[in-house]
């Protein structure tokens, strides 16, 4: 088998054969096939597409490139969740918990931060203590005994996506339906859950801009979990504004911390019931209607906030914070916290999600490479959101930072990332779509 | 400008600038563009295509790579011919003292063989004395007294184009009409000539297979030379069988004497005159009918042979070969000749030039890689051709090779290149169509 002829094919618009995927992905992650081959391949992909069994075993091949978690002492409760990144999205905080609270094994792996979106690591970091590196052992064993473990990605898992997402970024072959589910679903299948919940974002601060886009993403994912023998669900949410009230790592876990207590309801938590739900749906077998009510029930008991205690506690995070989310603004002070003032009447018509997000970041909150280090007080919250009537000199929301020059700069991309206008603009739905 | 955003143009189907293809070829000849970033972008290309005005810009940013030839002094008479090469293909040694001896200025520089074609190169320093490297000023004063040059391309030439030759050969993205008329046709601009004709192959043994592929790139090619000022034609000539009756260096310098000497016809002469023709009419601005006349006519002088003789002079070449082709067999002695017998009664059906190309290889007269020695007085006479009626036990033709063990295997793949019939086939025009 040579690789001249595996692009030759797919250059054709021919299909590709299982082997010959696996002799790619495998020669790859080997570093016997060069980078110049594999972009090649990538583009073909992008320009002529992959059918899902082609999308199936690309997907299984890069799962099985590097370890596999093995998830099979918990039967059919190990859950995990994967949503495609927004600004504001910390869901994980929440669902995870609900989701644990009501018998699921909820293990995730997450990442960092970077550009406008942020990670769930960096966020859980910015609590005192949490350790995001444990050992595999430690994982399951906290997995078994609290039912909810959320760690960094560690060890040799999927080297065949690391590798080739690297490329397709410097290659203008990231977008493309196959090659973005076969690099979701593969880390998801390497993980090991046996019940996998998508969030695919869709909107101004989201991967992919339209609903057409984001639902055959998810249609895409769903059916190539479902042909590799997973329990498959995906919402697709609107990310046309942030989620939630607050953008950076320790306002986001109070933000997280105040839905589990139940005090604060809204487009954030309406979000988390509808993704936990769908969990519970899976790993339960129950139907829509008796998953939503035992969700809302989770936190209404009270239930599922003491389940995020136990699992920060079982990795080793300051619980002190979470029952007095006060405490956060002692560990992590800002020199600076500043309103920002709408500067017309009207209803704010549009928000520009990733301009919010840049506008985090510059705070400090994030990293524009990998690099940086982040200021875990640092961010922004909104005070009036899309479809909000405003009047000039309100509040619209607060920059949170310790970088005196990044005010000015953050304050005028979040201004120029609202539009106003004098008509209330058409409400768009919280979930666009379900696919199951 | 972004590499990046030039390969998602390019992938999302748009027209690139001038500029962008511009910074595209001058960042990877200068290695600030990485393979991996120039083979997407060429997957790209070949899925998307590129309009005449995209080829122009990088056909022209490939020529001006390097060195660029200024034939400037020798006004509209210099001249030029390029063949995508074939079996047997031996017209360059003909053409040029055909057309030098009307008056062009004749330029070229010729490749080396490899795989189943044959170089000029190789060819003629099968004549001893022969040299194929020669200064610049040597080379122009040369065309200048004798109106007729053809040396190895040396020095700094389109290094654009070698360096995305070779990326193209190993990822799939070789056979692209914009791709292949800028490697073309950046050559040919670098190397000067205002007129240039050239040979488009068709058939088993081309690169090339159908007509219609023959015929576009054809097009494409007359097209692009157009746009850059110079005068073009192109003629598609058949490939489906070798050209002529010899096949290896030596045994094709002696078929071009003898037709130059006007001793033999048949297709090789054909070929030779219509090329002739094409050329005499762009560097003298006449009919067809005269300058087929005059092409004719050079050789029924022996004003081409002499010419010839004056050419390979002037390059050191040993011209008493030529006067007595018998040399050749002292100069370059083979232990074997054999025929090769007609395992059958009937017609011969079909030629499959490639593989007879291959034949002559095996046997010495070619390189399988590019480091392989040659030598010049082993391939192969053809004494039978597709649409000949021939016995069982005739000979189809000779194989010269000092190999011993080389003698079963080309013979055998010889034989597996013919097929029979009891029917004679179809008759195939030689010259199958003219772009002007």
């Amino acid at each position: 088998m040579r690789m001249y002829d595996i692009i030759l094919k797919k250059r054709n618009g021919e299909r590709l054969s299982d082997e010959e995927i696996g002799f790619f992905i495998d020669g790859y992650t080997r570093g016997e096939i060069p980078d110049y081959q594999a972009s090649a391949l990538c583009m073909a992909i992008c320009l002529r597409g992959m059918d899902d069994d082609e999308t199936a075993a690309l997907t299984y091949s890069m799962a099985r490139s590097g370890d596999m978690l093995d998830l099979s002492r918990f039967g059919e409760l190990s859950s995990d969740k994967h949503s495609t990144g927004g600004v504001g999205d910390k869901t994980s905080l929440i669902v995870g918990p609900i989701a644990a609270a009501l018998g699921a094994k909820v293990t995730k792996m997450s990442g960092r931060g970077l550009g406008h979106t942020g990670g769930t690591v960096d966020k859980l970091e910015s609590i005192p203590g949490m350790r995001m590196t444990i050992s595999r052992e430690e994982f399951l064993d906290q997995c078994d005994k609290v039912g909810l473990a959320i760690i960094g990605q560690s060890g040799n898992m999927t080297p065949a996506d690391k590798k080739l997402y690297a490329l397709r970024d410097v290659t203008a072959t990231v977008d493309s339906i196959p090659l973005i589910t076969s690099s979701i679903m593969s880390k998801k299948l390497a993980a090991g859950s046996h019940n996998i919940v998508l969030d695919v974002k869709t909107g101004s601060g989201a991967f992919m801009k339209t609903y057409e886009d984001s639902k055959k993403l998810a249609e895409s994912m769903v059916k190539i979990g479902k042909l590799c023998g997973r329990n498959m669900a995906a919402l697709i949410t609107d990310m046309d504004r942030p989620l939630g009230y607050a953008v950076g790592n320790s306002l986001e876990i109070i933000e997280a911390v105040e839905v589990l207590k139940g005090e604060r309801k809204g487009d954030l938590y309406e979000v988390c019931i509808a993704l936990a739900t769908e969990m519970v749906m899976l790993f339960k077998g129950i139907t829509h209607e008796e998953a939503q009510a035992q969700a809302v029930g989770a936190i209404e008991s009270g239930a599922a906030f003491a389940k995020m205690k136990e699992w920060i506690a079982a990795q080793g995070g300051d619980v002190s914070c979470l029952d007095d989310t006060k405490r956060f603004a002692e560990v992590h002070p800002v020199s600076h916290i500043v309103p920002i003032l709408s500067p017309t009447d009207g209803y704010i018509t549009s928000m520009d999600a990733a301009e919010i997000g840049t506008a985090a970041m510059i705070l400090g909150a994030g990293r524009s490479t990998k690099e940086e280090s982040i200021d875990y007080g640092a961010g922004l919250t909104i005070e009036a959101k899309t479809g909000d009537r405003v009047e000039k000199g309100m509040t619209l929301g607060y920059l949170y930072t310790n970088r005196e020059d990044a005010v000015k700069p953050a304050e005028e991309r979040y201004l120029a990332a609202l539009t106003f206008g004098s008509e209330a603009p058409q409400k768009t739905e919280l979930i666009q779509g379900i696919v199951r």
